[in-house]
């Protein structure tokens, strides 16, 4: 809400939204370097698994310019991140895999999530923030990848594609209540956004969810799973 | 033993002896990127996760040129990957560590043991050879971290300092069995270093033993303990 505070209240939230949106953005880089690199153990085969540990090793490349940033606003990346570090444990704790399948769905539905709450919370980052939300929101290819890994698994047996289904609800669920948690554990998020205008006053996040579950729906269901 | 082979022995033994030092690289790089970035997810900081984490992913530089020079073999990396899986296994089941220094040794010992033993079967490739190993060889920087991190620590307590003196015996014990089992399981990689010149005619690997624990006791000395 510009105009509605004062000048000392504007510059500590727009501070502090900055140092906790960057540290937002290094912790779900370096969660994706640690579930691919874990999921990458688990592979049922060297071709899979060299394929998502070079996909974890992609997720790093942007926490060098996350660092800068950081310290330009007087910060560490490190410590900014660590506010984020207990809400994935939770969400670890909950969904434990049963198998490969539930593993990968798992990272797909988590990573889809998170990636969309990154995109959403900077859709109007101004054009000195550009670069590196680019590096930050690259495409790693991991969605394609698990779509052409998983996709035809799922379109052959049908037992397995209910269960995963199934699965798909409860991680979603659980990814969701990430994001919701992150977000009120963080209200520096929510101002960095409506500072720069992504969110609506008065949106309470309504419109963030909808925006969340759509993204969800629509990688299930590049999946032939349904949401 | 050049000369003492006919041409079609030396041809089909040359050729199986360069895939499986490929495929030992490409195993040995995987098993590193694995270990750290485990090690990683288990770090006490997220400065050291981080640390440990872009270390892994420097582990998998080589494995570009790896699949090229396996695939100019007419060989695929993957498969030569694969007949060193299971001792790697048996390495990890074997050494289970009790917390998070003995997870730090483990890997410091068996990252040790296995440059030393890529190193030594390729100290005579020649110059064709050595921009591939100088990736594939190339310093993380890994060793240093860990004496820097580790170091300290032995020095102010000697109670853990004595019981990872032990644990790095045990560890040792079984990183030599991996290098023993792998010279025995891949005969074609002793081949190729005899035929490179590294290995004497007659040598029953004594020599190579004797290399791999000099290393790590130079290693294990680094840290302050006792090998």
């Amino acid at each position: 809400m510009p105009g509605t505070h004062d000048d000392l209240h504007e510059t500590t939230h727009g501070r502090s939204g900055v140092v906790e949106m960057v540290g937002l953005h290094g912790f779900v880089q370096l969660a994706a370097f640690t579930r691919l690199a874990t999921d990458a153990e688990h592979a049922p085969d060297l071709r899979v698994q060299v394929t998502l540990a070079r996909m974890a090793a992609g997720e790093l490349a942007a926490l060098d310019h996350l660092e800068r940033v950081a310290r330009e606003q007087g910060a560490d990346l490190y410590e900014a991140m660590s506010g984020y570090l207990e809400v994935l444990r939770d969400f670890d704790r909950r969904t434990p895999p049963g198998d490969w399948w539930e593993r990968l769905v798992r990272t797909y539905v988590a990573h889809g999530v998170l990636g969309d709450l990154q995109r959403e919370l900077s859709r109007a980052v101004d054009a000195d923030g550009r670069p590196l939300l680019d590096d930050v929101l690259a495409d790693s290819g991991y969605e394609d990848f698990v779509v052409a890994l998983l996709g035809p698994v799922v379109a052959a047996e049908p037992q397995l594609s209910a269960r995963l289904a199934l699965w798909g609800r409860r991680v979603v669920g659980e990814a969701l209540g990430i994001a919701q948690r992150v977000l009120a554990e963080h209200p520096g998020l929510w101002a960095f956004a409506a500072g720069q205008g992504a969110a609506e006053p008065g949106d309470d996040g309504g419109s963030l969810r909808r925006q969340l579950s759509a993204g969800h729906a629509r990688r299930l269901d590049r999946l032939g799973l349904t949401a």
